[in-house]
C-alpha cells in the first residue's frame, strides 16, 4: 500500500445518487487499498440549505454550498459530481469542465443528445478526466458477461435482449415533478422509461454487442394526467411511461429493448441475455450475483444453463470483498466504479463510459423517441 | 359412464403432429369417460406406402389410405385430421368439408390469411364441426391464465409479451425442404417462425388479452443459403428465422413478440406474460406444470411472485389426472382439446379455436411479415 | 418392426397405481414398437363387482374377476400386476409364483422384510419374471443420473441425499383406513411415510450409490388419533407421519433421508442430490424433466449448476417421446418400466429392481423402523 | 439527527471477520443516522507488527496494538471486538469484562460450553453490554421470517430445516492450521463443521422456533491427514469435515440439520425452511435479498411459493438502504448488527444474541458432538 494522494470531491445533489456516490467514496479505499488516490468528502452543494448541512452532517462532508459555482471557484475541490436532475447536468458539467475540474456525472448525460454534444465537447477541450455513472456495467457478473463476450465464446452473435421493468408508478395519485419525483416530469428528466431506464441497457448492450444501426420503437403513457406537485394542479403527462424497440446491430444481430413502470411485480427487474452460435449468457438485477450461462459445446446430455454464483476470487472485483457463496449488493457497482475511475488516474486512461462513451447512448435514445413519435424506422 | 357413440377418424399425414393427435385419440376415453363419443382409428392417409402401412401398424389404425380424396369418400369417416404441410391444409379441408365431414386442421389454418377465407367458409357452409390444433390453450397452467384473467383479478391490462425460442436451425449445414424439414421451406410452411411458432403465441394473446389492433415487425434470415433436399441444390431461404414485433391490442395494452430458431440454449421455450394493474401472471413451457402469479393485493412484506404447482384436481382438467406434484406432460394439451372436441359434440357447442378464431391469428401474422417487408406499422 | 406377441396380463387392483399401470401396458406399444410382445389387457380383479366392472369398461379390460385366486387358474393369463394395499402383496404374489405367473409387484415388496422374504423364494423358485415398481428409476432424469454415476464422473461420493416431501395429512379432519385411505392404516399399509416414500428414496440411493450399512432414525406421528373408516370411531394412528434417518453407505458417504406428510407447502417433493469430489446431482420430481448437474472441471469462473431440460433425442428413453424442450410426465415413468419389462422378456435378463432387488429396501426400511423405536443405531 | 457520542473500538484480530466488523463500523453511522453513538476505530490489535500496523491504515484505526492485554488497559476504548480464532475467545472476553469494556465476540462463544460458561459469568457479573456475532439473525429476510413467526401465522410447526454446505476442503493437498486455516484445526477452533457452521444454523434455528430438547448425531472426517502449517508435517485431523443431526425441540417439531465442507457445487449455501401446520418459510445465503414464503389460506388454485424480493422500505432494516428491488450484500448484516448494538445502548435492553443466548449453542453443538461419539441420543 503505498502513500495515497487525496481526492477531494465536490458532489453536487444530494438524492438517492447523492447517497449511493458517497458510500462509494467513503468504502473504496478500505476494499481497493492499492489505488493511488484516497477519495475526500470535501463538499456538498444543494439548494436547500438545511437539508444540504443535513445530508453533509450525516455523510460527514467536510464543509457545503448552497450554489454549485461556488464550488466551481473552490481550490480544494477536484472533482465534480453531478447527481442533480438531468436537466441540470449540462450547465454543471460545462462549468466544471472549463474550471478544470475532473466530473464525473450521473447518467444519462443530459436530456437529449444535442444538451449532451457540448458537454463532450467541454471535457475533450479542457482534458479533464470524466466518467458517467452507468454503473450497471460494474456488476461483476456484467462484467464477466464482457470478458467472455470479448474471449469469442458466444460465435457470431444472433440475438441481444434486455428489458427493465419496474412497477411503482401504476398508481393514478401519484404526482409528478418536485423531489424525489422530477423523474416523473419531462422538463427535468427529458424522458421517461427512455432515458431513466433504457438508457441503462443501451449503454450495455453497446459495450457488450457493440453500435445500434436503425430502431423502431413504440412508446405509451398510460396516465394521461397527474397532479404536479409545482402547481398542485392536475397536469399532463409528458413522459413515456412505456417503451420498447427492436432494433439492428452493427454486426448484424437483432435487439430488443423494453422498459416500463407498469410491470406489476417487478421492482427493478433489468435482464439481459445475449445468444450467439456457441454460447449464451443471462443476468438479471433482481438476483445480480448470478450469472446464467449456456454452453454449447458441454457433452450434449449434461448441457444447461449454468448458474454461476459470481463470488469467488478470480471473479472481476470479487478478491476485493468476502469469501466465495457471501453476496454484494446494488451499492458495489458504484464502489467499483470509483475504484476504477482511480485507477484511471493512475494509469492516464479514460475510464469507460466516458462523456463521449454515453452520448452514443443519447443518441440510441433520441432515435428511440423519434421512431416512436414518427411511427417509423430512425437510423442511429 | 353411458354407452358410447364411436367418432371415426381419418388422419391425414403421420408426422410429428400425426403421433401427437393419435395418441390423443387413444387416450381421451380411459381418461375422460363421461364424453359421448369415443375416438376410433379408423384409417390413416400418406403418399408413402410403406410408412404410411407402417404408421398404421404401430398406432393400430384399422387401415390406411395413399390418396387423401379416398379418404373423404369413406362412409366409415366422420371426421378428417389434417396433419400434412401447411401448404396442403386449404384444398383437405375444404374437400372434407364439402364432403360433410367433421374437419380438425393442424396450425396453423394455413400459409396465409387469404389461404384460410375459404377454409373458413368451406367448414361454416357446411355447418361441420371443426377446429385448429392451437394446442398450448389446453396446457392447464395456461386454461387457469385464461380463468384468471376473465375473473378481473388482473385490472386494466398494460403489458402483454411473448416469445418462443429456439435453437435447432444455427447449423449452417442443416438442409431446407423434403420430410421434417419442411417448416424451412417457405414454400411448404407459408413463413418461418411465424407462421410456426408466433402463430401459437398470438392464438394465446388474442384467446387472453383479445384482438391486436396494428403490428410493427422486423424479421431476419440469418443463413441465407442452404442445400434443398429436393434438389440437393443450395438455395435462398425464404423463410424468416427470427421475428420480432411490437403491437397495441384493442384493450389499450402494448403486445411485445419474439421468435427465432437461432436463441443458443433455448428448444421449446415458449414464455409469456400478463401484466395488469392488480395482478400479473407468468408461464413457459420448459416448465409447463407451474404458473407463476403476483397478487398485489397480499400483504407487502410477504408478495411475490407464487410458484404455482398446477397439478391439483380443482386445476383445470387435473381431475382427470393424477394426484398433487405429479407432473403431466407436452403430449395431454392433444388429449384435452380431443376432450374438448368431444364435449363440443355433445353440446353442439363450437370448440374453440374455430377455422374462424384461427383466422385471426392469421391475419396478425399476415399483417406482422407485412411490415417487416415494408418496414412499417400495419393495422391488422 | 416385429410381429409381436401378446403378454396377457391380469391386474388385482383398480385403485390409484392400477390406472397407472393400465395406462402403461396401453401406451407401450405406441411408442416403444420394437419390442416383442404387445400387453393386452386381459382381466382386471378387484373385490367390488359394481366398481370392478366399471374399471375394466372404462380401462378397456376383456374381463373382469372378483376373486383373485380364479385370475391365477386362468390359463389366458401370463403375468400377474398387484396393485392392491400392502397387505395383500405376499399372498398374491406367492401364489402368482407358484402357479407359473410372472409377477409385477407395487412397491413396496410387503409390509416387512420377513413378509417380503418368502415372495422373493417363491418368484426364483418358479423362475418367473418378476419386478417390482419403483418407477423413478425410470425418470429420465434419474436414469440420467444412474448414468453418470456409473460412468465415474463424481469421484468419490461423500454425500448422498433425498427427502420426500407431502402436506396431505395435514388436516386431523382426515380418517383413517378403508378405500383411498389405507395408506393411514399400519395394519394395510405396514408403516406410514417409510414405506410409502422414503421406500422409493431408498431403492433409488441403492441404486445409485449401494447398500446402506447402518442408520439412525427417529419417527413421529404428529396426530395421534383419527377417526377410522371401518368402525366410525376415533382410533390410535399406528402409522408414522415423519421419519428422518442418517446412514452410512458401504462406500463411506453419508446418507441423510427425511419424509414427511407434514410439510405444508410440498406436493409430492421428492428430492435427491449426489456429492462427489469431481462433481454433484440433484433432481426433484416437481420438475421431474430437470436434471442439475455441477462440474467441477468446468472453467472456474463459468461454473454453476447447470438445469438440463432432459428432452433430447439422446437422453434416456426420449427418443420414443417428442422433440428437444417438450417435457413428459409422471406417468411416462410407468411406460417405460413395462418397456423394460417387456425388452427383458426379450434378451431372458431380470428387469430391475427383482423382487430380490426390493428385498434390499424392506431390510432397510425395517432397521429404520426399529432404530426410531429403540432409539440406537441399527446395522442394515 | 442528535449529537452523537463516540464509541471507541478496540479490535482484536484483524482476519476475515476483522474486516467484516470493521466495515460495520465504518458504515452505520451514515445509513443509521439515528442513534446516539457513532462508532470509532481506535485501535486494532493484532500478534504480528507489520501486518497489524497495515490492517490499521488500510481501515484508518487511529492506532494499533501487539498485546490485547494492553488494549484493555487503555481508557480511550469502550468496548473489545474479538475476532480472534475460538481458542482465543475466552481469555480475551473474561479479562475485557473485567476490565469493565462491553464485549462483542465473534461467534462461536468458545470451542465448547464449558469454556463458555466463565464468559457469561464474567459479562453478567460486569454488567458490561455483551453480544456475539451470529450475523445470519439480521440477514432482512431472516427477520422478517422471525417476525411471521412471532406473528403466528405458521401455526403449529411440524418441521424445522437447515444445513451449510461448503465444498471449500476437498483437496487432500490443503494443509491445516495457522492463518486462514485454523478452522482446520481442532486445537485452534474446537470442532470443524459443528463450530463453524452448525453453530449459526443452531442460533438461528433457536431464535426461530425455541430450545432444542434433544440430538441424535453423526459426524465424519473424509480425509484422515493433512499437513499441519506449524510442523510441515502429516497429522491427523481432529475435525469434523461433516456433521448431520435429527432432534425435538421443545415445541415438539422435528429437527435436521447437516453441515458439510464437502457439497461439491455448494460455495457457502445456508438454507433453512420451517414447516407449519398454516404456512412456510424457505431461505437460503446465495440468494438472501429473497424469502420464499408459503401461505396455505392463499386460494388453492393459485396457491404457490412466493419468492419474495425483501428490498422493500417496509422489510427490516431496508428503509435505511435502497429502492425497491435494489440488493444487499452479506456484510450488510454485520452494519444491522452494530446498528442494533448502538440502539442496545440508547435503550438499555440487551443486544441479542447475548453471551447468555451463545452458551445455549454452545451446550447443543457439545451434546451434537458427543452423540456423534458415542453413536447415542443426547439430551441438551
Amino acid at each position: 500500500m503505498s502513500e495515497k494522494k487525496s481526492l477531494n470531491i465536490g458532489l453536487v445533489g444530494y438524492g438517492f445518487m447523492g447517497r449511493t456516490h458517497s458510500n462509494a467514496y467513503k468504502r473504496v479505499s478500505d476494499f481497493f487499498p492499492d489505488l493511488g488516490h484516497r477519495p475526500v468528502l470535501k463538499a456538498v452543494c444543494g439548494r436547500t440549505e438545511d437539508r444540504t448541512k443535513a445530508f453533509a452532517e450525516q455523510w460527514r462532508y467536510e464543509s457545503y454550498e448552497t450554489d454549485w459555482r461556488e464550488l466551481l471557484k473552490r481550490d480544494d475541490i477536484d472533482a465534480i459530481d453531478i447527481c442533480t436532475p438531468n436537466d441540470q447536468h449540462a450547465k454543471v458539467a460545462i462549468a466544471a469542465a472549463e474550471a478544470g475540474k475532473m466530473v464525473l456525472c450521473e447518467k444519462p448525460l443530459a436530456r437529449t443528445a444535442e444538451e449532451s454534444t457540448p458537454m463532450v465537447d467541454a471535457v475533450e477541450k479542457a482534458g479533464v478526466p470524466n466518467t458517467v455513472w452507468y454503473n450497471y456495467r460494474r456488476v461483476p457478473a456484467v462484467t464477466l458477461a464482457k470478458q467472455i463476450v470479448d474471449s469469442g465464446k458466444l460465435g457470431q452473435i444472433f440475438h441481444y435482449r434486455a428489458n427493465f421493468l419496474q412497477d411503482w408508478t401504476i398508481s393514478a395519485d401519484l404526482p409528478q415533478g418536485g423531489e424525489g419525483l422530477w423523474r416523473l416530469d419531462a422538463a427535468a428528466a427529458g424522458s421517461g422509461v427512455t432515458g431513466d431506464l433504457l438508457a441503462h441497457c443501451i449503454d450495455t448492450a453497446i459495450w457488450l454487442n457493440g453500435s445500434i444501426a436503425d430502431v423502431s420503437a413504440v412508446t405509451e403513457t398510460f396516465i394521461k394526467e397527474r397532479v404536479h406537485t409545482a402547481t398542485g394542479e392536475k397536469q399532463k403527462v409528458t413522459i413515456d411511461d412505456a417503451c420498447i424497440f427492436h432494433c439492428h446491430f452493427a454486426n448484424g444481430s437483432l435487439g430488443l429493448f423494453e422498459s416500463t413502470r407498469y410491470a406489476r411485480g417487478h421492482k427493478a427487474l433489468y435482464t439481459l441475455e445475449i445468444n450467439g452460435a456457441d454460447a449464451s449468457i443471462r443476468w438479471n438485477l433482481h438476483d445480480l450475483n448470478r450469472l446464467e450461462f449456456f454452453d454449447h459445446s458441454d457433452d450434449s446430455t449434461t448441457r444447461g444453463w449454468r448458474s454461476v454464483h459470481i463470488t469467488d476470487g478470480d471473479m472481476p472485483y470479487m478478491d476485493k470483498w468476502w469469501v466465495p457463496g457471501l453476496c454484494i449488493g446494488y451499492e458495489h457497482t458504484f464502489v467499483h466504479h470509483v475504484a476504477d475511475f482511480l485507477a484511471s488516474l493512475d494509469s492516464s486512461e479514460p475510464c469507460a463510459p466516458t462523456f463521449r462513451d454515453a452520448l452514443e447512448t443519447a443518441q440510441v435514445c433520441d432515435a428511440v423517441l423519434a421512431s416512436a413519435k414518427e411511427r417509423s424506422w430512425k437510423d442511429v
